[in-house]
C-alpha cells in the first residue's frame, strides 16, 4: 500500500507528463492552466486509495485518475463563467483571461480529454468504467443546474438542497472511488460501498462547508467566512433557519438582506442561527452523513488494516479547523 | 440494403424514443427542444449508410448514430452562444430562450449524453468507437476555436482556412461514417478510406457553401446570399482574393468593408470576385477535394452497386442550386 502522499506525487507526475496538442493554442493553452493551478488532487488521490484498498494497480488506475481530475476542472471552467468568477485558487479564472467563448470551448474539449484518458483502462473493464464516469459527469451538471436554479427560488426545501450538494459535489467524490474500484476489478458490492463511502463523505463534507463558512476560525478558513450569509446563500443553515423561524423572524431575516455594513449583517443573522440552535442541528445532519459513510467502509469486506488510510483522510477532511 | 429515406426514418424514430430525465427539467428541456428542431440528420444519416456498405447491422449502428447527432446538435448550442446567434433553423437559439447559463450547461450533459449513447454499442468495438468519436469530437473544438481566431486575424492563409474548415465540419462527416465501417466491424483500411471519403466531401461541401453565399439563387440558397460578403467572412473566395488581388485593389477592398449600403458592398464585392476569376478557381478546388472523396470511396474493396446510394448522395449534396 501507498501513502497519500505518495499517491498525490504519482498524480501530480502524471498531469506534468501530459501533453497536449500546440495548435490551436489558444484552445488548450487554458488546459495546462487550469491543471497547473494545484488544488488538493483530493479525487484522484482517494481514487487511488480505493485501488490501493482493494489491491488493484495504480499504474493501470492512472488513466482513471486522470480523467476524474481533468473532468473536476473542466466543470471548474464553465462553472467559473456561469458565477462570473474572477478568481480560482488566488488566479484569474479561465474565462477573464481567455474570454468566455474560449473557456466554453477550452472546457470542452477538456470534456473530451478527459474520456480520452478513460479509454486508456484495461479494455476489460471500459464499460463499466464508462458508465460509471458519465452516470457521475451527468450528475455534476445536474446539481450546477440545481444550484443556479436555486438562486432564484424562495421555495427551496431541505431535502432538495441536500439532493443538489449531493448531485453538485458529492457524485464526484462517490464516482472517483467507484472508478477506484471498476479499475481494480473489485466486485459490484464493494463497488456499490465505496461509492456510498464517498458520497456520503462529500455529503457530509459540503454541511461542513456550510458551517465553516459562518463558524470558521477566519485564519483558517480558506474563504471569507459569512461569505455565505452576506451573499444570502441557500445554504443548509439558512434553509434550517427558515424552516424553524417565527413569522416574525422571517421578516428581520429579510429586512437583514439590505443591511448595508456586512459585517453587521453577518452579526445579525448569526445570532439569529444561534437563538435557533442552527449550528447544532447542521452538526447533527453532518454526522448522520458521516455515520452512513463509515458504515459503508465498514461494511467492506477486506482486512481492517488496508481501511485504515481512507478513515484517516475522511476524518482529516472533517477536521477543519472551526 | 436499407434507401436514405428509410435511414432517416429510423433516425427520427430514434430521437423521439430517447427518454431524457424529467429532473431538473430546465436542465433536460433545451436539449429536446435542439434535438426536434430537425435538421438534414445527414451524419446519422450517412453513418447508416456506411453500416448498409459494409453490410453491418442497423439496429447496432442506432447508438452511434444517435451518439453522433447528439454531439452535433450538442456544438450548435455552445457555437451558437459563442456566435450570438439569435436563431436557429428558424426557432430561438437555447441560450436566447433560455439564456447563456443553461445552454452551457445542456450542452454539456449533451455531451454526456452522446457518449452515453456509443457505450450501447458492441462491446467487442467499444474502444476504437470511443477512439474515433474522441477523436471526432476534438477536431470539432479545434476547428471552432480557429474559426473564432480567424475573425480578428488578417493573416489568414488558405491553407490554414482549408485546416479550419477541414475541423469545424468536415472530420465530423468523416468521423460519422468510420464510426459507421467500426460498427459494421470493417477492416482498418476500409474504415479510413470511408473517412477520407466523408471528410474530403465535407471540404468540398463547405467550399460549395462559400461559392453559394455569393452566386447562390436567392430563391434557392438557404441562407442570405452575400452574408459572408456583407459580414466580412474570411472565406475561401475572400481569401484567394486577397492573395491574387494588387495593392490598389486591396485598398479598394478594406474601404469596401465601411459600405453602408450592404447591396452595394455585394455588388462591389462580388465585381472583385469575377475580375480575378474567383469563383472558378474556388470550384476549381472543392472540384478537387470531391476527386479526392470519390478516389477514396472507389479505393473500398465492395461490390460497385453497394457504393451507389454513398455516391448518389455525395451528387446530390454537392448538385445544390446555384
Amino acid at each position: 500500500m501507498h501513502s497519500p502522499s505518495e499517491l498525490l506525487k504519482r498524480i501530480e507526475q502524471s498531469i506534468n507528463e501530459i501533453r497536449y496538442p500546440t495548435y490551436p493554442a489558444s484552445l488548450y493553452e487554458p488546459i495546462s492552466y487550469i491543471m497547473s493551478l494545484g488544488g488538493k488532487r483530493i479525487r484522484p488521490t482517494m481514487l487511488l486509495m480505493v485501488v490501493d484498498l482493494f489491491n488493484g494497480d495504480i499504474a493501470a488506475a492512472i488513466p482513471a485518475a486522470l480523467a476524474i481530475e481533468t473532468f473536476h476542472n473542466f466543470t471548474l471552467v464553465h462553472d467559473d463563467i456561469m458565477d462570473n468568477a474572477p478568481l480560482r485558487r488566488g488566479q484569474q479564472t479561465v474565462h477573464e483571461r481567455w474570454g468566455a467563448n474560449t473557456a466554453i470551448l477550452s472546457g470542452d474539449v477538456m470534456m473530451v480529454e478527459a474520456n480520452k484518458h478513460l479509454t486508456r483502462v484495461d479494455v476489460d473493464i471500459l464499460k463499466p468504467a464508462l458508465d460509471a464516469f458519465n452516470a457521475t459527469a451527468q450528475g455534476v451538471c445536474e446539481g450546477q443546474q440545481l444550484d443556479m436554479e436555486f438562486e432564484t427560488r424562495n421555495d427551496v426545501r431541505i431535502p432538495e438542497y441536500i439532493d443538489m450538494i449531493r448531485l453538485k459535489t458529492a457524485v464526484l467524490l462517490g464516482g472517483a472511488m467507484k472508478l477506484g474500484a471498476i479499475v481494480s476489478k473489485a466486485s459490484h458490492e464493494h463497488a456499490d460501498l465505496i461509492y456510498q463511502f464517498g458520497e456520503n463523505l462529500g455529503i457530509a463534507f459540503q454541511l461542513q462547508d456550510d458551517i465553516l463558512d459562518v463558524y470558521g476560525d477566519p485564519l483558517k478558513f480558506g474563504k471569507q467566512v459569512g461569505g455565505d450569509i452576506i451573499s444570502d446563500k441557500k445554504t443548509y443553515l439558512r434553509l434550517k433557519l427558515q424552516e424553524l423561524a417565527t413569522d416574525e423572524t422571517l421578516t428581520v431575516l429579510t429586512q437583514m438582506s439590505t443591511d448595508r455594513d456586512q459585517s453587521v449583517k453577518v452579526t445579525r443573522v448569526t445570532s439569529l442561527y444561534d437563538q435557533y440552535s442552527i449550528r447544532e442541528q447542521a452538526e447533527e445532519m453532518m454526522k448522520e452523513y458521516l455515520d452512513k459513510a463509515f458504515k459503508a467502509i465498514d461494511k467492506i469486506d477486506v482486512d481492517t488494516v488496508r481501511k485504515a488510510e481512507l478513515i484517516s483522510i475522511a476524518h482529516q477532511l472533517m477536521n477543519r479547523e472551526y
